[in-house]
């Protein structure tokens, strides 16, 4: 499947909180360079995420803002 | 200012794409690591946003997915 | 490629609306029964959208409201 | 009230799954057509919803990806 | 129609900042306080949106973030 | 830092609810003017949300919809 979201981001699964609906995990980019996720923890289930595996954090560009240093 | 977002990422932007309403904007993380931003052109103005200048991604962590191969 | 996204309902391109940097996708699910998107320009000709074609929607379950009559 | 986003799909409550602070609501749109969403327990609660009510799941365009086959 | 939406906040149409795809409007909710919303040109003309008109702004609580000074 | 989302609404934290992983928080903006916001846990606590405090509810203009009564 190819998807229509601009960033498709490979990463490795750093660390995984699983609550009662919704799981934030944790995906390592590049050493130093971590992104935080949250899906239903139903998804979590179902994609097998584990620590140490591979994943892809996949985010519409119309979801990713700007800043600037003031 | 301090944000929720989760994910704050340091760049450089690579590319700027400006629409009447929305710009398209590259931002280089790490040599080979992109993600695009889509934000009102108004914005891209306001932010005095040019390619060469450092500015970070900001993404809220229930905006993020995560994949896996199959 | 396995998505964590709740929603992945196939469809046929229906129309295709493209601006500068955003174009609106018409994707009807079954007889009557059509969603529309909006993603970049640069998304819809990188997947070669037609009309006719075979997509799936994908939503993330975080971004489906929902509402009742009153 | 009639509102900007461009999917409002009827549908029938089809599972609930009620966590501390947010719920996970299924939403059967037609046989074998369903849609999940994540709400605050809060909204929930306050739209009375219930497994078989009739309700609807609301998108904004912007938050609807595509994607195809490869 | 009564929405799982947390917020929604009613005002008068400040400005309209029309795009081909796209259309931004500005939504004074008090004075001094506009909020600023990009939809697609066609939601735009079918709410009939024109300067000066009442209308609601709705925004579901995941995507509100929170920010302190620093 | 400067940010794109192009709404910066000053407020009041008037009430916060934690869950495992997921926290809704009030923001007055004005009396009688609140907004919702669901962050992570960790985040909230990362910003040190106290009832009382002065805080920001920040707003991508792309999460904004309009409505009008019918």
């Amino acid at each position: 499947m190819k998807i229509s979201a601009r960033n498709v981001l490979p990463g490795k699964v750093a660390a995984i909180h699983k609550g009662p609906v919704t799981t934030e995990v944790t995906l390592e980019l590049a050493p130093g360079l971590q992104i935080v996720s949250t899906i239903t923890t139903h998804s979590a289930e179902a994609l097998g995420l584990k620590e140490g595996a591979q994943a892809f954090g996949v985010i519409k560009a119309s979801n990713v803002m700007l800043a600037v240093d003031e």
